[in-house]
């Protein structure tokens, strides 16, 4: 262990890391996820359609949140925070309490009848309904979002995280003194929707869709291609563009069918549930007449995003999970070499002293000496780490870092120096 | 407006924050925070029990969470998440479904009965019980943690965010191989509470406590004195130290009764639950007898601490906040002169330029031009922010900034380069 002697507590030591050997492995999953999510100790198990997350998979969700985020501030989101818990006369208000029925579980308290939130219009819109009257014009448009855990009755929860009885949501609800504003903004937010898939390495279709029971004028779903997917996109082999079946975008005839999964979905509910709420444009500097406020509605799954990115980025039949490299759980593994080498004699402690002295949450050195430089690099691949630094024959002799862009299946042999600006410059693009 | 127009979309725009007047004031509540957190618009309402929080509110939650992540970290905790659903046959394995009948919101889907976990004390065993014949001996002492919202069937939900039916907590679980491990752990995660209180500037009192319903061999409260808690302390004048009237802790007779709020609560658990779910110490490393793994959790509640904070730092009778410095919602707020007075004529406008410039988060700019500079100023301090930068008649003649430090009632006039020197020192303490 000469090598790991160094190791300060910012370092993460592999050895300490909550990585359990996955039990519950899905049988004959469809889903490549999630058998990929539990052999990696990202997921522990989502029995009975409710997600246990390891300490990986809340990293992992952390830096979802952090792009999501980035980008709903950007178009002027203020984010939030609603109970899950509502009371059965506020769902009423917009009949759902009915109309999603089957969809919501429900339960009493001594005196009250309440549902477990698989979504928040009626919360948010009862909230700006009850301060509307204050709100200054330069408030709107109004955007505030949440990112919170929703509920579903869901019978068919299935393929792991992808359909969830239990699922973490961004939910964003914009309000407006106008049709064209709520226009502009929703526009706006499905290119913020757009940015934030790109940043994830998933190309996407925005196709038009049905708005079931949430109402409004239009919506868009925003659909990535996989075979587990539910819905399925006919690509258009000229103009590249998407559509559902039963709602062509394009008058070309040359068309591929596939599979895909539902990422975001965006809608322009109109005066559905302002109305409902008496949710209007009460400020006191307004004179003329007072109409409901125009709103928008925009959600994104994040525990189903997660999976999705798995699912689409892996390629079929590989067991080495394939990130979008700004969600990985650790963008760098150390690996030492094995007790006993020669690689462990001869050279290499410096650099490696070094390396392990960095200050870094996003590095992990795997002190694991007892086992093979291989072993120990399949379990990095596995869990998708996208570079390990590592010290072979070649890189002792020479005394230089072995650099994997594992990715890219790349091999380099730096100097401390370079190894560090290989990294700096890996990290201005993904971190 | 001649002064805000150089205004970067970094620095935030009070004209555009979410900060509605509030409605559903609290009448003759005995709380302090609960007025003062509506009243600034950090929460919306907690009707029924369950809390809306407005994005400052949130903002407050997120440096929460940063403070108490970072001592959970340092102390070895690694996060996960588990479902807020539990199934009825993991509640029954420990007796809870039958003993905390009363306290869980209970329903059905078309086949099982769930309810809402107020803690995790199953959840976490049985997922450690699962995996535990391949955790390798490097992993214990093993701490997990979460920060979830969880849910009390509370009749006697109130004080705003004192006491309701949804709350924010962090639970952390350890799990140790033998009882003096368990012991050593209990002291530091102990010890990390206490940081976690000076951190936020609260003065606290480690008491020894009843173990309710939760079980175990020794536990202790942290109590926090205010005139709106629930417990009884009784403070030594000779020794200092607190103790539950039950529970003397040392044998001065001099002793002052006062109601304190329950900060947080560690217990040490034993076998009580990990034999329940038989999560032994089975690594195959291990080839002696295998026992019941050794069991501690510690619960800190991060709504209930951010009022509790608000209700023991502000003094009685104060319309505004004081918040723990480093959760308060904004750190610094920028007030340009009043539109049309003599100070928005004359200069000021290249160092407010600059200020505005500055890429800052914690930052705003009450861009309210049409209101008077001791307006705005109130608003500030309703709110709690701690560092008001603005340019009245003295500094706008000397070409200085006045930098009103609201917490220690002290104005300071400063040149642009001694103000970011202020504030960075202020910063090297509290943020």
């Amino acid at each position: 262990m000469v090598f790991v002697s160094s190791i300060r507590r910012a370092i993460q030591q592999r050895s300490r890391l909550f990585l359990p050997t996955p039990v519950h492995l899905p049988r004959e999953s469809k889903s490549n996820s999630q058998s990929l999510l539990q052999e990696a100790a990202i997921v522990h198990s989502v029995e009975h359609g409710f997600p246990q997350l390891l300490p990986l998979g809340v990293r992992v969700l952390t830096k979802l949140k952090k792009v999501i985020r980035f980008e709903m501030n950007a178009v002027g989101g203020q984010e939030l925070s609603l109970p899950a818990i509502g009371r059965r006369n506020m769902w009423e208000a917009s009949d759902r309490w009915n109309l999603m029925h089957n969809e919501l579980f429900k339960f009493k308290d001594h005196n009250e009848e309440y549902c477990l939130s698989p979504t928040h219009e009626e919360a948010i819109t009862k909230l700006v309904s009850s301060v509307c009257k204050s709100v200054a014009r330069s408030n709107y448009p109004l955007l505030l979002y949440q990112i919170t855990w929703k509920y579903r009755n869901e019978p068919n929860y299935r393929h792991g995280l992808l359909r969830t009885k239990e699922f973490l949501m961004k939910d964003l609800y914009s309000f407006h003194r106008s049709e064209e504003c709520a226009q502009q903004v929703y526009e706006q937010v499905c290119d913020a929707y757009e940015r934030i898939f790109q940043k994830l390495e998933l190309k996407c279709f925005k196709v038009p869709a049905d708005s079931g029971l949430m109402g409004g004028s239009l919506n868009h779903e925003f659909l990535g291609i996989s075979p587990v997917g539910e819905d399925t996109v006919l690509t258009c082999s000229t103009c590249g563009r998407g559509s559902l079946t039963n709602k062509p975008q394009c008058e070309h005839t040359e068309k591929v069918e596939q599979r895909a999964i539902e990422l975001g979905h965006c809608f322009l509910l109109g005066d559905r549930y302002t109305k409902a709420f008496d949710a209007i444009e009460g400020s006191s500097d307004v004179t003329e007449d007072k109409k409901p406020l125009i709103m928008g509605c925009y959600g994104i799954g994040l525990t189903r995003l997660m999976a999705a990115a798995v699912e689409i980025l892996t390629p079929r039949g590989s067991s080495d999970i394939r990130w979008p490299r700004r969600i990985v759980p650790y963008q760098v593994a150390i690996l030492p070499p094995k007790k006993g080498s020669p690689e462990e004699a001869n050279g290499n402690k410096q650099t490696l002293g070094r390396l392990l002295q960095l200050d870094n949450n996003e590095w992990f050195v795997d002190d694991r000496t007892e086992l093979t430089i291989g072993y120990r690099l399949k379990d990095c691949q596995k869990m998708g780490v996208p570079i390990v630094i590592t010290f072979g024959k070649r890189a002792t002799k020479q005394n230089l870092c072995e650099v994997i862009d594992v990715y890219n299946n790349r091999t380099e042999y730096l100097s401390y120096e370079d190894t560090l600006k290989f990294i700096q410059d890996y990290y201005s693009v993904f971190c």
